[in-house]
C-alpha cells in the first residue's frame, strides 16, 4: 500500500463518526424531561433537533448568513425544536445546559482505542463542523486524544465546502494528499476526495437509530473501509 | 484562593517556557557543522538566528508586511545569518531541514510532569507565536499533550498584539478572566494581563545561556510565581 506512508495526518469527521450524538442527546433530554415531568420521547428530539443543522448551515454556505460557531445554531434550532414541542418550562440557564450537551457526547466504544493507536504513527486531528470549544469540550469529557483541532471553526465555513478541508491541510502544513478523511457519510468524504484527500469509510449503522436508511455502506471507492477505528488502526499500520 | 476555580484554560508561551530552543538548536547546529566540516559554535548561531525573531514580527505587528507563519519568518533569518557567516555549503533541502528544527525542541525537563497534572484539571494550551504546524509536530516530537494549540496563526498577528491573547479566548468560549497565561517573559504576561488574562510566571533563568540578564525574575504583580511547570500544577491545585 502506498498510501500510509505518504499520509501524515488522520483527521476525523465527529459528529455520528467518533460520537454516538443521538443517544448522549436523548439520554440528557430524557433525564430533563423527567425533571421538568414533562413528557417527551428524548430520541425523538434529538433527531428533530439534527434535522435542522444541515439547513442552518447551509444559509452559511450560501452566502446567506455570515459564519457563526455551530454553538449558536444548535441554541437557534433548539429555540425552534422547543417550540414546536410546546415546552416552555425551561429556565434560560436549563437550555443554555442543554445546548451544551453536544459538547458532551459519548465516542462509540472502540474510538478511545482506535485513535491511541492511530497518535502513535500519525498526526490526529478533528476536521468536524463543530465549533473549537465543543471539541475541546468533548474531548476533556470523553478522553479523546486529539493532536489538533481543526475544521469549520477555522475556516469560517462549514463542511462540504472545499475551503474547510483545504484550509485545515495547509494550517498543517500539509499537502491534501497527505492527510486523510475518516467519516461515516459519503457525502463528507467525497467533498474530501475531490480535494484530494485520502478518505475513509467506517460505517455506524445505528447514528440515526435503528431503522437508519443512509449511510449504511461505501457507496464510493475510498482508500480505506473500515468496520470500526481499531480496523482501521490496523489497516493504517498504526 | 480564587483564581483556580474561575480559570478554565491554561495557556502558555511556548520558545523559552515550555523548550529550550538554544541548546536544540545549538546541538542541530553543532551536529550539521561536523558534517559538512564547518567551523561554527551552534550556541551563538542559535541566538544570532533568534535575535531576528523579533524584529521580523514587528512588520507583522506594524501593518507593514501581511501575516505570515512563522517558519516562513524563520527561514528567512536563516538565510540572513548564514550569509552573515559566509556559509554557502548548504543544500535546499538541508536548510528545509535545518528550519524545521524549532519542529523538534526539547522541553525543560519539569514540562511534561507538569502539563500532565495541569491537564487533568484545565484545559491546556499553546498561546505561541509558532504556526499550528510547529506546534503540533513539537508535540509530537517531545509528547507535550496539549488540548488544543490556538495562538498567533489562529489570530493572524503576533503576540504581543492583544488581539492573539483575546482571540485564543474568545475561540475557547471563554472570557479572558478564564484564561492563565504561562510564560518566562514578563512583557508577555504585561500583554496578557492588559487584555484581562491571569498570570504565571516561570523563570527560565538559562534560556539564554549562562549570562542571561532578562527576565531572571518577575517584574510585576502576576498571580502566580512558579519555580517550574510542577511548582505550577501545583499552586493551581491541579
Amino acid at each position: 500500500m502506498e498510501y500510509p506512508d505518504r499520509v501524515k495526518a488522520v483527521t476525523f469527521d465527529v459528529f455520528g463518526t467518533v460520537v454516538d450524538w443521538r443517544s448522549s442527546i436523548a439520554r440528557e433530554l430524557n433525564l430533563l424531561a423527567d425533571e421538568k415531568e414533562i413528557s417527551i420521547d428524548g430520541a425523538e428530539f434529538a433527531s428533530a433537533w439534527r434535522s435542522l443543522y444541515q439547513p442552518s448551515m447551509s444559509k452559511v454556505r450560501s452566502g446567506e448568513l455570515p459564519y457563526e460557531r455551530l454553538d449558536v445554531l444548535h441554541r437557534r434550532n433548539l429555540d425552534r425544536v422547543l417550540e414546536q414541542y410546546g415546552i416552555d418550562q425551561l429556565s434560560e440557564p436549563e437550555k443554555v445546559h442543554l445546548n451544551q450537551a453536544w459538547h458532551r457526547l459519548d465516542p462509540w466504544p472502540d474510538v478511545v482505542q482506535g485513535l491511541v493507536r492511530l497518535k502513535e504513527r500519525y498526526i490526529i486531528g478533528t476536521l468536524s463542523n463543530g465549533n473549537v470549544s465543543l471539541i475541546v469540550n468533548m474531548a476533556k469529557h470523553s478522553g479523546l486524544p486529539w493532536d489538533v483541532v481543526l475544521g469549520a471553526e477555522i475556516a469560517g465555513q462549514y463542511k462540504p465546502c472545499a475551503e474547510v478541508y483545504l484550509r485545515s491541510a495547509e494550517i498543517l502544513d500539509l499537502e491534501p494528499g497527505q492527510c486523510m478523511l475518516v467519516a461515516a457519510h459519503n457525502a463528507d468524504l467525497l467533498a474530501a476526495s475531490e480535494c484530494g484527500f485520502r478518505t475513509a469509510f467506517v460505517a455506524r449503522p445505528a447514528e440515526y437509530g435503528l431503522d437508519q436508511t443512509t449511510d449504511l455502506s461505501a457507496d464510493h471507492e475510498f482508500d480505506v473501509i473500515a468496520t470500526d477505528f481499531v480496523d482501521l488502526a490496523r489497516q493504517l499500520q498504526a
